[in-house]
């Protein structure tokens, strides 16, 4: 653990970043681009001892965190390839002769100020220190104070380490990037009150999340808030498919449950399914696989306490049924997999059994008909994501379930699972409330840099003033919409 | 004025747009705007008894009314017609030989849900019940509640109903659009606290935007609330520029401060100085043209009454000099051009100075060295514009300062003033809080639209069910970032 850092240090970080911000928002992208392609080098010259030291600190398998790491270098790469097209140039040109004479508009986006990041316990690299919120962070040109992870502190010293080499080298200002370190609530508060603090990025509990965004509402100058919270992410099985495919699902649903040992904030919790042909044998080999599952270690012991915990308030409920549980080896620190089956009239009267569960625990609640399915699927709020299994007919029968499931997310699959998070610019990861504090953006993908940009307009600058995206030579060569068209073509 | 509308008259109103959400979420961005090209048309077909009426209920003159009149017709054709290219569409697709293998991602944007709309006084058509924030929320395919401005019933009643007969005519849910009154804040409130209300837009005072803004975050389901609430917009003069243009500027100014009774969130309240050759000629340029304007009837009483109770106020205070004053006529009615004068020194000890007074009111703060200018621009929250009259060497010997004033606004302009908001691409209008709540995002422009839009990303799914900006084909024929390039072109 590492010593918390005390007001005054966090003070210091937060003041110096703001000094940072003078120049560091007016490099140019290509510059900020060159600066993260360094953070990616970085952290991919990290050797085993970032291996070692992470699977210490979180019990991840060493092969999970090698790709995770990565992952994590292709976020600051693929950001920093994308970081021109998320800028959303718009120019409109002069025109002297109209009545009154329109001026020259020239938008460009800039960097919100010094950002505050809460990084996940699990995923120490992706979703940490270093992770998609510090690089969406500076990317936008902004700097960022990271409130480390305490459940990581040598993983996190490791990552920042390597930022701030590269900052270093980039001859940029220090203050750029600062860890600060505190295990109570105090710290994070004071962080996310400072009036130099111009935006929040988190990803973690509903509570701590909903935390951070009500006190970040209430400053005198309110600030947004990226917080993603996770959810249970609903997984709809339709008839058709459960009939033609109840093995195959059931293997898959269970792999996708267990994966990381179901610490994953899109791992499919909740999974609905018909009375229909397939569904004694859709659930019996659900049982003999969870049976040959082992209990793993989880990323610490507040985690698996917790699991323990909230596993069996669930299971206390009325009319759930534990239909297989892996054997329970060390419950103070491993999660064993866990499934159980509830009818959907019992689901519908308890509102408590649509929590969430952070773990290797899924809920089958089974429905009898396209009403039910839908009522079931009305009680779910804002999700990351929802997921229909279905054959083409079952889609077809099915449109206002669909419909619903579509409403209530940001990122509906088809046959598939939800775990796995692409990094791409097609990815939504973020969805309404409270699978997220504002379902406007993501937290994934080059599309996550845009939480922490504003637009600027210039009128009626010359060029040689102008910031080098929105000049008529177009020296960085990139699109821009002028005059409402689209364009790599400088302006005469 | 309009009888308030009963709790249950607002309730059925959300209902019923939540209803009409579901169908009209769906139909594609061509048919939406479509739809919007028929309000526009309606909005063109309401004759002269439009410009009498709001004549009538706002003072504004009929030459001003018939410009703001096209000016909202635009706002409804442009952002139509933009429509595509705020949806930011991103396709990844498969690569079934990756390990693991590379879903399909198509990535969309869909409307938030029904938006509630607060209008304001000072723009019966471009800010009000058919103006900008209702075109924006219709774009993104979200029903609209206006919450009527009581200050103009019958103007509103007559635009609204250009929007139900065009509604009506497209054969469209009746619950599309639907207007509440309310002179009370109750009404508002349960309108921004009702469950089925997902987003809010807002134009007009501090008090008013920061009311709703803590409403909507304290919601169990906190929603986002765009809140433009108007700023004092300062204009920094550089000495070269008033050496050389003394009388010129002064003109330009005061017409400037004037227009409109000074009635724009875009007013020039502060202009900042140098105590350099000019300033004498700019000042009695000034004083020459105030005692030569007559006082107008602004908005209504109590504008007209705010505007002499917080003028009164801050000229009470100390090193506060009335320059020139046009006689007043009407106070209860009318405003009367004012300009006064006070030193930097006097400005930085005194924050009350730094307040917006709502109409034809102007402070000129005189400085006596860059420091002073650069403490003054310090002393500046969030602002909509900053205005630089500079020449070349004024820019160069004035960086710091420049950027200072770059950092807190929306939009900079130089040699310009800030009154006139062209509807285009390339406008900013919102900033950094107070100026409005939340500084990603314009109230003016297609851009606008993003607003009340959120992405959703399709992963997996067949060419069919997808929605037609998604399919392979590009049938709606618009830009699409494929694969990390723009294109237009099918996906073979």
């Amino acid at each position: 653990m590492s010593k918390n850092s005390s007001i005054t240090e966090i003070d210091q970080s937060v003041q110096q970043a703001h000094e940072a911000f003078r120049v560091f928002r007016r490099i140019n992208s290509k510059q900020r681009a060159a600066f993260m392609h360094a953070v990616a080098n970085e952290i991919e010259a990290l050797g085993p001892e970032l291996i070692a030291t992470a699977q210490l600190e979180t019990n991840l398998p060493a092969a999970r965190l090698v790709g995770e790491k990565a992952r994590t270098v292709f976020q600051w790469r693929s950001y920093a390839d994308a970081l021109d097209s998320v800028l959303d140039i718009r120019i409109d040109t002069a025109d002297a002769s109209r009545t009154p004479p329109k001026p020259d508009l020239r938008k460009t986006a800039v960097g919100l100020g010094v950002v505050a990041i809460f990084g996940a316990s699990n995923f120490p690299f992706a979703f940490s220190t270093a992770g998609g919120d510090t690089a969406s962070a500076m990317a936008a040109g902004c700097p960022v104070i990271v409130k480390t992870h305490p459940g990581h502190p040598k993983t996190s010293a490791l990552m920042g380490g390597a930022i701030k080499v590269a900052i270093q080298r980039a001859g940029l200002h220090p203050g750029l990037f600062a860890e600060v370190h505190s295990d109570t609530f105090e710290g994070g508060q004071y962080l996310v009150s400072h009036p130099l603090i111009k935006a929040v990025g988190f990803t973690g509990s509903f509570t701590g999340g909903k935390a951070l965004h009500d006190l970040a509402a209430k400053r005198p100058e309110p600030i947004p808030v990226f917080a993603e919270m996770g959810s249970v992410n609903p997984v709809f099985l339709l008839p058709r498919r459960l009939e033609n495919a109840a093995v195959d699902i059931a293997k898959q649903y269970l792999a996708s449950l267990t994966l990381g040992v179901g610490q994953f904030c899109t791992n499919p919790g909740i999974l609905v399914a018909p009375e229909h042909a397939g569904l004694r044998q859709f659930l019996d080999t659900l049982k003999i696989g969870v049976a040959d599952t082992e209990a793993t270690p989880m990323l610490h012991q507040g985690i698996a306490s917790a699991y323990g915990k909230n596993k069996a308030a669930l299971l206390a409920n009325t009319g759930v049924t534990v239909l297989a549980e892996a054997p329970e080896t060390s419950p103070e620190t491993h999660g064993n997999a866990t499934i159980a089956t509830v009818k959907a009239s019992q689901f519908l009267a308890n509102d408590q059994l649509g929590h969430e569960v952070f773990g290797p625990f899924g809920l089958v609640v089974t429905y009898e008909n396209a009403q039910e399915a839908e009522a079931i699927a009305q009680t779910f709020k804002g999700e990351l994501t929802a997921t229909v299994l279905a054959e083409p007919e079952d889609i077809d029968a099915h449109q206002h379930l669909i419909e619903l499931l579509t409403n209530k997310c940001g990122r509906i699959l088809l046959n598939g699972f939800p775990t796995g998070v692409e990094v791409c610019y097609a990815m939504q990861h973020g969805g309404p409330y409270p699978a997220s504090t504002d379902s406007r953006f993501t937290s994934v993908g080059p599309d996550a840099i845009k939480r922490f940009l504003r637009p600027l307009s210039y009128q009626n600058w010359p060029d040689e003033y102008l910031p080098d995206e929105l000049k008529n030579a177009n020296p960085l060569g990139i699109w821009r919409t002028v005059n409402g068209a689209l364009t790599k073509e400088a302006i005469q």
